[in-house]
């Protein structure tokens, strides 16, 4: 083992924190990473800036908050003016790949107002985030230009204009019919692709390239599956690896739909919800989930082998995290978003090659992580300058390698904007009006709800999060301390993003030297 | 009078809201802004997002409070992200003019990021916050290239490589040596300057020209006085048209040295608050101050008769006001940042030729008004989109017109970083932690300072602010309930930039039209 020249930051798309053998799961064995929680540090408690991809991973590659990044869903674009960690790390001499997902949507009308032009290679860094994009593929519509995804598999036989939908999220209906993995009742099928040909094995292919490629020149690699995001679909053997009865328990209780939250109630008639309150459908779709991450573990296991031969162990850090859980009927919902520990606590393991960081191997750390640490971190890894008047993250080093940390968070934040969503409509709200922030300290979560009632739960004694006690008038103390640990946290916010610390101390009571003699008697 | 085709945003720099005499001051005449406030209306509680050019300045050309664009002290460039009335106004077809000061810092970082190149024409506008300089002259340091005020003053014969410092801020000694106006003792001596050729009359002439060019094609002006900024120094007449006595009397009390917020006694340290803490130096300031709004509202008449003549009051909507006041001595201090309605509060008439505001001419509407409102008020009275999902403001236009509002703004906030400041030095503290934000209600003043306690003044028994309740154990219920105004008024910050409001609108729930099929069973 030795110090950190590479970094390779793998994350899965709606991976929960429990569906890893690592973290306790019974019956979905993870052995690649659990190997990696055996060489790093597995961090149970780390939790996501939002439940949702866009704005969970735009808080990932910025290091701030989505309050301050301000792409607050799926479909808002990250604004150039955000500096990403391909801003960062590409000065200092690496390249700064994508193999997969990131869900950036490009702020055209930025681009525009400052005259960048379609064609040029700023535009196209520009578009993507700062990341150079070897494959860029989101993985909820077939795959475009920028995937070689499709004439991929077309090249193996798979003939269709548009093969992800015929194949990799199709399966054979028992008619004879295509059943598609959209409709989640299929999602027992076998996909129509071999397993060799799907998403989760040609983006681990393209990033096991990448890494022969750039033999000993330095490089940040994004490894961003898909999977096990929706479509459900999983490719034989995984489709059948598992039943109902290797899922978890389900966690929801019926007295849940007892005042319910307005926001939540709306969340809980969403389709998605619906579809999983059917009896039948977390039996159904959990084992295919957790086929899909089965696979995804197969594949990085071979990953990690091509990093041992290559010798690269040695000097990369490997973060293995996702974007956000899932409830997979849990709560009565479907999908994530809402403040639940399913949706929100995501894997987070840290393998860092330096000698530093031997005492702590295989060891688990229960401080609370948020995904903005991962710039920092890196960062730090790389002995790079760490942009704090920017970067809400802090570096996990100091927790690796064994440092003194005076003082950790004791809370973590995260934030949602429901304004996309059909709740909205169904609350008769306009887009401005859905705003909501969670704060979690280790006893409590708070969730203010712009213009409706807060949320509570007392995670001491209701580790399940089933009793709301967001209007029970026994906790309005508790209340009002994490309303006021909200406002603090938010006063806090990064805003001055133009000029760094340095800059304003070097132009502390200076105005002298620069001929502007006001107050002088 | 007719329909708003113009608009003239006139702004003097540190003019306090009670040196007018339709303001109340006794002795101070100024009738042509007097005019003015007859032909429209006067607000006399409108407030600045922040008591120092800079980002006061930023809240007024946004329409954004400070903690949105970002720009938190004068030293701060405004992000090329922010939009201001310069982008919004431009593709309406007006030319949108600065004659004056912007105090505008170019976000060198952001256009080289952005591949701007220096000699483009959109590189010059976004240096520029995007107004067209006609005429850029900041007033605290020589002219620069960016005015022709320097060449200006040579030809009129002041023969010197810096005419500005060597005449227009210089008055002769008694000893026969030039006294600079830079130091607050010389400024009762006249200027080197004739009146004729001085920054009010220069920059006045400038707007003249640039109205009369313009002939009926619209546009937007925005005059912006340097003056009665420090230097305080006055050409004759103006110098010696008051005396000691013709000054507001002090509002300072011996009291307030007694248990001193942390902060203000830093404050209190400075030069500035030094110098006026002499017990001649607001006898011997003021006076100057005072002439120099003379001089302002002597042009300002010359202005209004021209545009009278030319017609243009009957198509031009007029704004008066200031980026923030002065203390002259007030509660100890010199210069302006602390949160006292000295430094704070504004003048603000609003003069509408529209038909529709004839039943408010020459009233005075006591609702609070805030700095953001200036760009709203222009987009609505030029009909032209409010751009919401950005500015923060409210369009004053309903006031004016005496439209039902149903509800108005109850509580006008503002904002201080201190981090440039030798208050910073002398508390010990890091750039990033000297934050400020202050809430303000009709009877309530509320600061919150970072890591310090609160200050809190009871203005309906304490209207001249000498007493803090910051510390008062009596008073904590109130500081509570104004803590979570200011917490409910940051959760309300718009983040979200680079998409509107009726782009999340077309976009809520649709995703089944573009393939997505999530959450079918």
């Amino acid at each position: 083992m030795g110090k950190v020249r590479n970094v390779l930051f793998i994350m899965c798309d709606q991976l929960r924190a429990d569906h890893l053998s690592c973290a306790g799961h019974p019956t979905l064995k993870t052995p690649s990473i659990d190997s990696l929680a055996r060489r790093g540090v597995l961090f149970p408690q780390a939790y996501v800036q939002s439940g949702v991809c866009g704005p969970s991973r735009m808080s990932y590659y910025t290091g701030r908050y989505v309050f301050s990044h301000g792409a607050t869903w799926n479909r808002v674009p990250l604004s150039v003016r955000e500096r990403t960690i391909g801003d960062y790390l590409r000065p200092a001499g690496l390249r700064v790949a994508l193999a997969g997902k990131t869900h950036v949507l490009p702020d055209t009308e930025g681009l525009e107002r400052y005259g960048i032009e379609g064609g040029s290679a700023l535009a196209a860094l520009m578009r993507a985030g700062r990341f150079e994009e070897l494959d860029r593929y989101d993985g909820h519509s077939p795959p475009g230009e920028e995937s070689g995804y499709a004439a991929y598999l077309r090249a193996q036989g798979y003939n269709s204009d548009d093969p992800w939908s015929d194949y990799v999220i199709s399966a054979d209906g028992p008619d004879g019919q295509p059943a598609s993995g959209w409709h989640m009742r299929n999602v027992h099928l076998p996909a129509r692709v071999a397993e060799e040909h799907s998403e989760t094995a040609y983006m681990t292919r393209e990033a096991m390239r990448f890494v022969e490629d750039m033999g000993d020149r330095p490089w940040f690699l994004h490894l961003s599956y898909v999977k096990p995001h929706w479509p459900y679909m999983a490719p034989a053997p995984y489709h059948a690896m598992y039943g109902a009865d290797d899922a978890l328990p389900l966690n929801r209780d019926e007295s849940e739909w007892k005042d319910q939250h307005p926001v939540l109630a709306a969340y809980r008639r969403h389709e998605e919800s619906v579809s999983f309150q059917r009896p039948e459908a977390p039996g159904l779709v959990r084992p295919a989930y957790m086929g899909l991450i089965k696979q995804l573990d197969d594949w990085l296991g071979r990953l990690f082998a091509q990093l041992e031969k290559l010798g690269r162990l040695d000097d990369t850090l490997i973060l293995f995290t996702a974007d956000h859980g899932d409830f997979l009927g849990d709560h009565w919902l479907g999908e994530k978003e809402m403040f639940y520990e399913e949706a929100l606590r995501v894997p987070f393991i840290v393998c860092d090659p330096d000698p530093a960081a031997d005492a702590t191997r295989g060891t688990v750390d229960r401080r609370f992580v948020e995904a903005v640490d991962v710039v920092p971190t890196c960062l730090a890894a790389l002995g790079q300058p760490s942009y704090d008047h920017l970067v809400e993250g802090r570096s996990l080093l100091p927790l690796l390698r064994g440092g003194a940390v005076e003082t950790w968070r004791d809370a973590v934040f995260s934030e949602l904007d429901y304004s996309f969503r059909e709740a909205r409509q169904m609350l008769g709200r306009k887009p401005q009006d859905c705003r909501a922030m969670m704060v979690r300290t280790e006893r409590w979560k708070y969730v203010w709800w712009q213009d409706f009632r807060p949320m509570l739960f007392d995670l001491a004694n209701d580790p399940r999060e089933l009793r709301d006690l967001g209007a029970d008038p026994a906790h309005a103390a508790v209340r009002g301390e994490m309303e006021e640990r909200l406002g603090a946290w938010l006063k806090g916010r990064k805003t001055r993003v133009t000029v760094d610390d340095a800059y304003v101390a070097a132009r502390t009571a200076s105005h002298k030297k620069h001929g502007i003699f006001f107050g002088v008697w």
